[in-house]
């Protein structure tokens, strides 16, 4: 299975400085685990906001540790107690364990688990290696038809379908999603097969609503540098949203993306804060409290957004190949990141360490 | 039955200009209108903001307009088509009418109707008057159990009843309250009515918070001029809440205060706005984002909040005639008023010009 | 506007004694309201109950009654308040109109409202007739893509819309349809709107789910003259379902649909009776109870069910044209009836007095 | 700890044979285990049942099976990674341990778990025996001023309040709750605890509604010999609730009374089947279709309901004590079986092996 196998890693020591380290390939430690080849491994904002600052928020990489946490890959171990999986499953990886035993995991919540062990969140290694160990029902099996770099798409699927769900989209309703980089464009895909019959794009780049447009969007919106409440008109005339949109995403993280949607929002709309950003802005808070919106945060993903986004791309509702820009080898890894940090792609996989392109 | 009476009205015309004014008494319009001797007015806020400021927010002053929405009276003639009330009945008054034919009527958010006419809200006249007319079914009869000086209360209770509807209390959780005046205050006994076991009010002033514990809250924090993060940090400490509150309410509108709350709010708690306050304020943003708080506004009240705020009086979980500092007669109005700006009292109530005390 | 016109309507005077009568044009009795020149209402099972038994539970035809409620029109006037309509708006016309004063109402169950005024059901007139008044807010304008006939078949799409929306139908399930009428193909065609992958369709006969594979349905089950259990457990393993079906909608009203639906369900997961039949069956009580089945009701339709039953057809997610089996003249209302009993047709339309098929 | 301790056990070998049996003191597997000593166990209907029967429907008791499952006991190991409990700690034990893997259980659902195993049900032993190993997170600690004797009726409290929650009980509404044996009383009770200001119980034996109204019941209704629609209607009117319950629980299982419900229960309100009875019954389908009933399972009891049952108590809304009729030493298991049995008494506490009474 794993004989004469690279259990080669890709690893960042600190900002800017990377390397690349065999490591022990990972022994099943329960029953209810597998080992996994990795196949191919998307590259996130995330990844390369460690890269470049070593750090995100609370989260200080102090020890050198493996990036990457999208990933898809091959099964070559089962546990014993492990019924779901065979060797040679083809499975995309959900990288996040929680505890299992505290109140949000035993409620159904588990990404809000305080003891989450997350791939590529200080201080755990993440998935750009050789082997992965995981339980088994964090391994999910791709259908035939699905490609193993479809199922590397599956991680930030799984942000957007987790994002849409808090949105609470319902047929026939006007969904404007702030930002097209690869989780907004995702959520308009989304917010499309939730049934969405008006879906806006936003963004300040065209050439990312032309993708919008390509993937999912039925509007798109090029904002402008003008004051929120200006821009939220302009969409809303634009779009022929009179009374507003019934559900908005900010999946850009942008001060005045998350103003202008607090006026683009309908009275008794929903508002999702997908994107993250700076910790504190200036909000019109007023406007949320009398038009009565319910406005959500979204962590990660949870229970059934694995298996929602690949039912999504197994029955063509979504088409996530339209998203990867490159697949790169694995040995240039870094120059992978540096692409990506420049903004000239949306999605670059990088194939393991044991399989060529 | 109005023979003889007055129809004397208490009649802003611009900031501290008030005036006594003989109006005609009102005509039933409609077989399902009700007409009602006015026999309690409680001075909210608002009326305060228009006395002082002439305006709130959009909504400005711009003809001379009677001021009052908080009242309680006596039915003196009803429509041909009421069958629910007869005269002599003592009711609550819901003062705001919905035009019954929008998407949020029909739909149940009646609060939300675009076409809402609201007593005292420019241009439409409020209930500092002698007789009001009304649609039937906004008007609540009092139990025989209630006075009409708690009915008159009715309507701050209503508010709070909405605001803890939003904030989805269930029993034996936390619940955080932050201002201690009329609403924040009737806020946390509809929490103590929905079961929540801690009820923490929170306020800067030492005499609202010993009001508080007298009437609901099971724990009080007075909050410092500290950083909001500190605040929080030392609220939770001393009400042993060590994975933060599961609701928190603001019915102060104030900064700091709405600050603190996303410190306060456990992850995937929920955090509702209550209180009307600065229009734009700095927001702890990524907080509620990576919390996943479900964040919601709450305006006015709607579908079934008069007929629970009468219930919980109704059967003893809220005594509401604590909150009523002073009751004057119709010529004391301006007295009054002056009393509540100074901040001197809890609630004030003007007795109708038709009665005495 | 209606001057020479007929207001020739199609009444039932006993069962199976139905005559043409030529009634007074309705005059519009509120500024609200707006007269509708009827152009095509199809015939629903319930009005050839009517017209077979002269009743239906509770509801007796006393009176000579018109029959009809599903149709489509053309404004002649409008009320003096109207603004969301003008003459010459082409509109499907919702028939039923509630009290708009009760709890249910206000808030947002107009559809249980103890007033409703429904047309065709005993004591009031139905639509089959030449002009028909209305209140604005229950005529939806059709867009410029939709034909009459498609409007007339917005009645029962909405019926399927509000049994869909009970269901609770999201992304990704799998829902099973028991009864495979104008309804049951209906709530096909909706739960995939709603993005269900699993849409399987069952009936006794191969014909209706022929029709059910062409509108929606993506599995059918020819059901079999067994044992509940068994048909539940031969459709099951037909349609690799072998969990059980997120949601099972019952369309007919059989009492062995409605057994075999409780072993179909899926624990945890959700049951509407959507159907009309005997008033009580045998029961699998236990079945529902330990699986902590979730099982509603659902009775015509309510809030924003019209809005989505358009949006539907407008954005090409249901073709209802596919229905239609046949345009009548009015002179010929009878023969359709007898039709549509001797289940020759799907949908058979009735053209309104005043125009040519 | 464990030394010189017994680890005697009441064990069913088949229908009416039960016998003592010293058994090997259980070792932790986990380090998320923890050892109890069992101070009080409760006797179930469902114990009664497999000493009777053998058997309760697909579950059949094939070898010899420790009874019981209502156990409160004291924590005399800890596993190595247990922060939670410490030895000397009084916890009220969850009985069922879910696989923590499926559907159900990542989604909060475990009580739907399929690989459940749970106490006293074959082929899974049960608490009457000296020591019980667990999870430390589904052992409760109780509280200083909760007695372990309190302790044993979290168990049957936890299921009167997963049936509650199911019922969705707000402030101020009406429930009616069918039975007054031990869950149907402590149901009323957590109904009350939820708000709801008029609570109604329903037994055919006046006794029990005596200990109804002493407990929770605001008021009671004694079950007559008639049709379920005419006990409805007495009961309705006797309650003053002309327009039905807003909820109807039965904790009977008995067919009249699952009858009678469905006429209790207003249009739009909600029915939650709670006691189990006979697999299939004579049911008004449509009586609960046409009024929009929502109608809901329960099955034992999930995550949150533990704590809530503790919280109930703890805060002295709940007087489970009332519910004691008897404690007994270990060795006259078999007489409180007979007492049991022959319903002469509410609930029947038995001493573990290692303890006095």
């Amino acid at each position: 299975m794993t004989d004469g196998k690279s259990n080669l890693s890709f690893v960042l020591n600190k900002p800017f400085d990377v390397t690349f380290a065999e490591k022990p390939i990972p022994q099943l430690s329960s029953p209810e685990e597998v080992l996994v080849s990795v196949d191919y491994t998307g590259i996130c904002g995330s990844d390369v906001h460690y890269w470049v600052h070593g750090s995100i928020g609370q989260f200080v990489v102090k020890e050198p540790m493996v990036l990457g946490h999208e990933s898809a890959g091959t099964v070559v171990q089962v546990g014993s107690s492990v019924t779901s999986l065979r060797v040679g499953d083809r499975v995309a990886l959900e990288p996040g364990y929680p505890c299992r035993h505290c109140r949000p995991c035993l409620g159904g919540k588990y990404n809000l688990c305080p003891d989450m062990r997350f791939a590529a969140t200080p201080p755990y290694d993440g998935t750009l290696t050789g082997f992965w160990k995981a339980p088994a029902d964090f391994c999910y099996k791709l259908p035939p038809s699905m490609t193993l770099q479809e199922g590397a798409l599956m991680e930030p699927l799984a942000v957007a379908v987790h994002i849409t769900k808090q949105a609470d989209v319902k047929p026939g309703q006007s969904v404007v999603v702030l930002g097209a980089g690869p989780v907004g464009l995702l959520c308009a895909a989304v917010a499309r097969a939730y049934g969405a019959s008006t879906v806006v794009a936003v963004d300040i780049v065209q050439s990312k609503l032309d993708t919008a447009s390509a993937l999912a969007a039925t509007h798109t919106y090029l904002s402008q540098r003008v004051a929120p409440q200006e821009n939220a008109a302009a969409l809303l005339a634009q779009c022929d949203l009179p009374n507003g949109a019934d559900a908005v995403i900010d999946a850009s993280g942008a001060e005045p993306s998350i103003q202008m949607a607090q006026y683009v929002v309908r009275t008794g709309g929903t508002y999702v804060q997908g994107g993250m950003g700076k910790s504190e802005i200036t909000f019109p808070i007023m406007e949320m409290c009398i038009k009565e919106v319910t406005m959500k945060g979204s962590f990660r993903y949870g229970s059934g957004d694995y298996d929602l986004a690949i039912e999504l791309v197994r029955t063509g509702k979504i088409d996530v190949k339209m998203l990867i820009t490159d697949v790169v080898p694995f040995a240039k890894a870094e120059e992978a990141f540096k692409k990506v940090k420049e903004g000239k792609a949306i999605k670059v996989l990088i194939a393991g360490p044991n399989r060529e392109i």
